[in-house]
């Protein structure tokens, strides 16, 4: 299993935790795509040893086995020198390059899957760049119609109907067409990304107590139920509207396979209590596997020694857990 | 410390869960205000051996030493005979009187602070009172202007500035003067009845990672910040808006004594996840302690023995704690 690993901007702590993800053993090939200059200096400024090797796309066998410590590295050449902290949009095209290659390896199943660490926004857009996110990026050069963000811990999956929006324009958001195509990219991922044979999803209301039968809210009487009613009509197996506040309790947790929140801050604030810094973000709806970091490039951190690979360690756990899965599930079969 | 405790509608848990209360034993006098013959009954039903005595008003030394598996009764009188499980409007009237007495032996301080297990607010309805919740009636019979409701476990404790609102209301709810009101009594209350002298309030903002300097949302910028920082000026210890995802974490949550979501399921969702069953519903800005379980009846279970006292027991426990600190604290100075 080879699986492309993107450090993101060099500036921030990605080059950090991919030296750090370098010095532990994994069941894959990973293959870091980006300049290998930025890892070796970072490594060097960290005090760590690295051995970086250059990967060959058509080398497949015999299998790339790394030795802690060593990259294998896909070369991507960076614009301008790096210093960590420092933002400089002359590395823009650099960080998009790297982004442009992994989906390419993915598209064509050179790679499984990729996993990508923190890029910056604003400084790829101050380089003339429209640019609103990795997923925006994802979905757009793999002419995906519909992505669905996914944040997962070690004890849930929670998927999102809603993500970067103002809060204002939440409620006007939660239409049957935006329910059923999200409910659809996110029960077809669970079979095949999963491999959950017959997925259970719980799914939140969007009012407080889900509206307490219209008290507090007509939109699940009015909206979510006749969507979720339709569709369990096409055999997908979803629980709720339940209340949010209620919902993440074990009780609940336990009888579904993932939930999907109507919105970002009432799904993700209990996730990332729980996660604790080890969660990941998956993205659902392309056509491979992508999971991310779950934080920022935390440029003030970056090559102090004082970043946290966790996140970035659980986005690729979970990659390879996914891609095993894709590989048994009834994918394969179809 | 004399605290009066409502069970609530007699059909629900609320009789269950205080037979168990009276088990245990309290550095507290409980008075449990109801119809002696509703705990009496359900301690039998469910083969719990139980002791009443009538509460006297007036007869304040010495102390009531209760011993676990005695109940000191207040008592009012039911309407119509209970049956565990079934609403009856004609007890409706004896649910409201056994909080008219609660709240007025507050006010006289004959009670330093009154508990309530779960009412039932459809059939109050039913019997053609209109009442919309515990919260809303204390505070009409209180004359208190603005009241804040907060859900406290034992790690965190999480105060409201919108409660049961559609979320299509929320945000243009989030006034100035509405922070500005819940601020004020948030702060007060953390220093008269939890006696901390300087509390630190971390706020949530509205939007999700707190607006993104603008791009997701303008709430932030325009009404959250300039709030919080007149509020600073009167010398209230206020940190954020901070992105309410990341604010849920052990890091953050140790900068400050309170947080401040903005609504609902923002705030809720991680704390019932992190308490467990034990969180308590803690109402501020009246002019007494009144705490309260964080459940509805669960007509359902009343008379099984499978109720959860878990709730009603971390509700009494914080304010047995509010009354003790509220008398050292600078409440007793001023």
């Amino acid at each position: 299993m080879k699986i492309a690993i993107t450090p993101g901007e060099p500036a921030g702590i990605g080059p950090d935790i991919c030296v750090a993800l370098a010095q532990k053993s994994w069941p894959a090939d990973l293959v870091f795509v980006c300049d290998p200059e930025v890892l070796l200096k970072r490594a060097e400024s960290l005090g760590i040893l690295l051995k970086v090797e250059i990967y060959s796309p058509g080398d497949d066998s015999p299998p790339h086995t790394r030795q802690p410590g060593s990259a294998l590295v896909l070369p991507v050449s960076c614009g301008a020198p790096v210093t960590p902290g420092e933002l400089n949009p002359a590395n823009s095209q650099y960080v998009l390059n790297t982004l442009r290659r992994a989906i390419t390896g993915c598209l064509q199943r050179e790679f499984d899957a990729m996993v990508t660490a923190p890029v910056h926004k604003g400084v790829i857009n101050d380089a003339g760049v429209a640019f609103s996110g990795h997923t925006e990026y994802l979905q757009q050069l793999s002419n995906s119609s519909q992505v669905v963000m996914m944040l997962a811990s070690d004890a849930m999956k929670v998927a999102l109907v809603t993500t970067h929006l103002p809060l204002s324009q939440v409620a006007r958001s939660i239409t049957d067409e935006r329910l059923e195509r999200v409910i659809t990219v996110l029960h077809k991922d669970l079979r095949y990304k999963f491999g959950i044979a017959d997925p259970r999803i719980i799914v939140a209301g969007l009012n407080p107590h889900a509206g307490e039968g219209g008290h507090m809210g007509r939109e699940e009487i009015d909206i979510i139920q006749p969507a979720l009613e339709r569709l369990r009509g096409q055999g997908i197996n979803l629980i709720g509207p339940l209340p949010a506040d209620t919902l993440f309790t074990p009780k609940v947790l336990e009888t579904g396979d993932a939930v999907l929140a109507m919105y970002h801050d009432q799904g993700l604030p209990v996730l990332k209590y729980q996660g604790f810094g080890r969660a990941a973000n998956i993205t659902l709806g392309l056509p491979f596997i992508r999971t991310s970091v779950d934080h920022g490039a935390a440029l003030d951190l970056a090559g102090t020694g004082k970043a946290d690979g966790g996140s970035l360690e659980t986005a690729l756990e979970y990659a390879i857990n996914m891609v095993e899965r894709s590989r048994g599930s009834i994918h394969g079969k179809a």
